[in-house]
């Protein structure tokens, strides 16, 4: 489907011609990105019997950026970190989700993405689509040390809530423990203090059997850990 | 219901004792915060047919706090305004949400967010509980700059999504234009050019009869405006 074609929310309902320009295509942009709203992840809530969305996802990123910054091994700022967390996911909104052990997925995710972008922040008057479009290739690119940190929270909240569903998206056919220890990385490289965190919770999963230790091949030898 | 008495979500499922007390105490407060995707408000969602969350709410707070700060009268720190959003509402997770034209329930919303946020504030470590704390009492006292810009968002996000609906809340029993006028002043409080936006949308509203002109009183006459 050609994103670019796609009609807006405020099609089937346009905002009074009297508004300011700016202001209105403005607000067109704030009624599009309700749609977050509706993009599911894999994630299970742990206060819901339901999975979580890319708003909810992005709200509790933010918190927690708020809470864990201290932890942080790079000094950073942290109302430019809530931005880029604040952000990060919208071009998901034409893209959809990615989950994190989908391989064939990841594969097309890029261009999926990049189209995306191009169609959503377009939306916006020219400086601001240049802002968001940057903020969001600064979290994609994790070249800063804000970007860093976010991208660490953006694995660790999905963990805690594997934790509390006792294993969530960990019983993936195929993910071993290992194969979440090195998805979780990008939380170490943030944090050692919360890199060693997220390790005590997988290690404990691991041991209670909510993920697998090792891929068995065919001859019973483990398989080889992911890349 | 005494809410210093509700279990934890955590209390299901404890968090392992191998983890550093701080880093702990942290990771129960940002788990049990999953329920604020658990608390409904009154507003339609755009984007689907259901009603809105508060973690989904203070998202989009968020993202129109980074997209429309230039209007704002007064200077504002952006991250700062962002962060007030992102806590704002916490408080709902053991109050409720209190709807915006239940003149009832506002007269016991303050002891019930009071006694919510001693609860919820309190399991965090003291220093960062006193820092959310003091975002929270600041967003609502509405005395710096930065707390009047996020609360004329809070009252714009539902204006855009009742719009969207053809009316939403504005449609409840006894509400008329004035008295979604008088709500809506804080978003001119903030900013003349938001808060003219905003007019815009009401009266243009009014003209389609999605909220009423005015109450009828028993005789015709219209009944005297809200206060």
């Amino acid at each position: 489907m050609d994103v670019a074609r796609e009609p807006l929310l405020t099609d089937r309902n346009p905002l009074p011609d009297a508004l300011d320009p700016r202001i209105a295509a403005q607000l067109r942009f704030v009624v599009e990105v309700d749609r977050l709203k509706t993009v599911l992840r894999q994630s299970p809530l742990a206060a819901a019997s339901r999975r979580e969305n890319d708003a909810e996802h992005s709200w509790h990123l933010a918190l927690m950026v708020i809470l864990l910054a201290e932890h942080a091994d790079e000094p950073i700022d942290v109302g430019h970190t809530v931005k880029l967390v604040v952000v990060h996911d919208l071009v998901e909104i034409h893209a959809g989700d990615t989950p994190l052990y989908d391989d064939v997925g990841a594969r097309t995710q890029e261009a999926r993405e990049q189209a995306a972008a191009d169609r959503l922040f377009g939306l916006l008057p020219g400086d601001q689509a240049r802002e968001l479009r940057a903020l969001w290739d600064e979290f994609e690119a994790r070249e800063t040390p804000e970007s860093r940190f976010a991208k660490g929270m953006d694995r660790l909240e999905p963990l805690l809530l594997n934790w509390m569903a006792g294993g969530g998206t960990w019983r993936t056919p195929g993910v071993t423990a290992d194969a979440v220890r090195a998805r979780k990385a990008h939380i170490g490289a943030a944090s050692a203090a919360l890199g060693e965190a997220a390790l005590v919770l997988i290690d404990e999963g691991e041991r209670r059997g909510w993920v697998r230790s090792a891929e068995r091949t065919g001859d019973g030898r483990p398989a080889a850990p992911p890349a």
